[in-house]
């Protein structure tokens, strides 16, 4: 992709200035229907849509069209949250002459958006995490405008993409400059550094988010730079399970590790199991029915060539099943090492391998599956098979909710679900931002930021922190939550 | 100071490393108790610690009583909230097969602590800012250790404070681990740099607290850095008001600036008036009933004489009130510019001066007023002395809460009351996270991270996401709040 020339990115960014002003003054209610014409729009152009994306991005179209649904629900969804107003998390106390501390003055409090946000598309979701995914629409939601930087996986979905978004936005009554799409890796490192960007929210590599995270903090003025740059996802099989369900567990595992080729940031990419366990032989046994795929695009082929040959060519890897350099599309590698292994030498063998691979890790007791889990980096994800009675689970868990962002218990963790409750993110090298989501409902709240004002006449207040409240939003009056 | 060994501060992260695994397995309640434990036992130790705060800060004793209140009170506001459990978040989404984007899972999200957090201490508050001041406070009833960098201006203070703490804390059962008090520069160098290390905050000087935020965001694991890095807290009084009660504004003005020898991060050091108003004379003469007063210590002494006699050199400022170079010591500063200078060189003569300076700027009308507003870097707080009906008080508040993270109205900023509501923080430099507090109860949120649980059975959960929920904590629950 050529990059964006920096005059017509200048204007887009006054642009986003200019939109972010109007935006200040608008109603959440309002910016709900945008977000809801916007998702209809994309609806109505899945015909347009959806060719391009199988094109671009190889995807099959039944999941290119359930990644679609999962869109525009996530945009509907984030109007509802904007609605409901709780996400302002309005909070008033009243003046109190008898405070505990000596009279307090009276103080109410209300998140505000932060400004114009850089946004980067990633290649695995051309939908979900691209030009209308989650940080373009929780970044909406939260009143900032976006400036996205196109995947160059699939660029011409994203400008099709980006027409429908700004034609549905703008024809709702959004003002102009509320979105655009810009182009080129120059592009996106002037954008980062621009001092009209509030915030930057990426999804993609270790290296380019890592590169992308330093430049936001080295700025004179440090922005908050959200980056999901990856996870390996381990997952935990119990010798209770093995016994239990070894089969199930197998065919769960392979399905999950081979789904899309691998190409999630969800993948799980380490399988802990007992030593002797027949689960290997059971999980290379499904995977060898498993048929070779085109991945995304050639630079994510060879991308991933080259970690796993990295990976299987350290000397305590053999491999399981499937062909290291295949001559054509990359069917599902198996791979296996030892706990001990792991221990000796973690990095290496814990690192992300982005396509259809795994790492099975034989442990020999509870004690050394508690230890290599210790070793791990942050993560995305955390599995556990494990049966409720089993003696490790308890601190199992503990381990992995301290390293992972989403602990599953009998599940996979491929497929996140956007809802309340998710979290998508962990610490680091999962994501840069450690407290935040970039799935889920409390996306949002990366794009705002407290302002307090104190003894305001009724008049002069924001609306959520109006007595009367008009737009009848949440508030914590006086220590107490309402409703 | 003298820098703690480094193998104490080695010995010391891995105590408390070994506290927060314990903390993380004890009830809130139990947390509360510490908390309120540790309160009741430096108001009981008042008698010995105040005479060392005097002796050492040079601050009158009243000040010294009224600080120390506020320091406890806060620990006991902090208890209550840990008991109320709101700031878990706790949010559940039990499973629906009829979800709008596909069957969703049984998925939970709570906060959990960071881990250990670095605190450095503030010179200016030796009780509230300092050793059990508002981030050790917030990361405890986090339920994070907290290893804290005392402040030199005041090490015999923190010593004995520090001893009262830990014995209160681990006289109510808290874990050997959970507080510790190191000291020296190179030593807090050292701390943000560890990997044990999973936060920190900070409030002092912009240079200082930029050098750490650095270090922060450059490890290998970056981790979050709350620094609090000062601001010049302008004030902006309109025509109408100077007619309604310009005496009563000189005085309150005068009154704010000077307290505490102008040693506030609050302090207004910029106050805007309409050209040929009777305000600045109004406050010098106030300024001139003002004697002159010690400061904390010499080294901010000579900060403060410093950087005022840059801003008095600059050829647009002429000095209305007091002595640049005093023999003595330092008595208030009143100097003057034109909001035209202003809006010419902004840097220099909106910085920030530590001490009993303060700069009026005149303003030709409304327009010049807004401009000069639009310059100014982000702020802790943002004054408005205006009257309901004034013209440019819409345009002016939208302009302050861009730039600050508290606006007031026709009060002064000094003073931050500790409640629901209070933000103090704002946009960098004022802080170099925006998004959060250091005083108020939303301070605890900084030192929490969420985790999200999948398909859990209840007895494996987390008390506060159990359906029972034997914590009786608030919930959100498949969308809908409780209560």
């Amino acid at each position: 992709m050529t990059d964006t020339a920096p005059d017509e990115l200048d204007r887009l960014l006054d642009d986003a200035v200019a939109a972010a002003a109007v935006l200040k003054g608008r109603p959440p209610a309002e910016r709900a229907g945008w977000l809801r014409a916007a998702a209809d729009a994309l609806d109505g152009a899945a015909d347009r849509l959806l060719p391009l994306a199988r094109q671009e991005s190889r995807l099959p179209l039944p999941r290119l069209t359930g990644e679609l649904k999962r869109t525009t629900f996530q945009l509907r969804l984030f109007a509802d949250e904007v609605d409901a107003g709780a996400y302002l998390h309005a909070v008033v106390d009243h003046a109190d002459p008898d405070w505990g501390m000596g009279p307090r003055p009276d103080l109410r409090r209300v998140l505000v958006p932060l400004g114009p946000v850089a946004v980067w598309a990633a290649s695995n979701f051309p939908f979900a995490f691209s030009v209308a995914g989650g940080d373009t629409a929780s970044a909406l939601a939260a009143g900032c405008p976006v400036v996205l930087v196109a995947h160059p996986g699939h660029p011409e979905l994203s400008r099709a993409t980006a027409a429908v978004l700004v034609a549905a936005l703008e024809g709702a009554g959004a003002p102009s400059g509320i979105f655009a799409v810009v182009e080129g890796q120059e592009t996106g490192r002037a954008l980062i550094q621009d001092p009209r960007v509030a915030a930057g929210a990426f999804t993609g590599s270790l290296r380019g988010g890592r590169a992308l995270f330093d430049l936001a903090s080295g700025r004179e003025v440090p922005i908050p730079f959200y980056g999901e740059l990856g996870s390996t996802n381990p997952a935990f099989v119990t010798a209770a399970a093995v016994a239990a369900r070894g089969e199930e567990i197998a065919a769960g595992f392979a399905g999950s590790m081979s789904l899309g080729v691998g190409q999630f940031c969800t993948k799980p990419g380490l399988l802990f199991v007992p030593a002797d366990s027949p689960v290997p032989g059971l999980v290379a046994e499904r995977l060898r029915e498993v048929a070779g795929a085109p991945m995304l695009n050639d630079r994510i082929r060879s991308g991933y060539e080259s970690a796993l040959r990295t990976l299987a060519s350290h000397e305590v890897v053999e491999v399981l099943e499937g062909t290291v350099d295949p001559a054509d599309d990359p069917a599902p590698v198996l791979l296996r090492t030892s706990a001990a292994e792991v221990l000796a030498d973690p990095r290496p063998l814990t690192a992300e391998v982005f396509g259809p691979a795994a790492l099975v890790v034989e442990y020999r007791d509870d004690e050394e599956l508690l230890a290599a889990a210790r070793v791990l980096e942050g993560q995305l994800t955390a599995t556990v098979q494990g049966e409720p009675d089993d003696q490790v689970v308890p601190a199992l868990l503990e381990v992995l909710t301290e390293r992972a962002g989403r602990v599953l218990w009998g599940g996979w963790p491929t497929g996140v679900s956007v809802t309340y409750a998710q979290q998508h993110g962990g610490p680091y090298p999962a994501t840069t931002a450690v407290g935040t989501t970039s799935v889920g409902t409390a996306a949002i709240e990366r794009f705002l930021r407290p302002v307090a004002y104190q003894d305001l006449p009724e008049a002069l207040l924001p609306e959520p922190l109006q007595d009367a409240n008009p737009w009848r939003v949440p508030q914590r009056v006086d220590g107490v939550q309402h409703p």
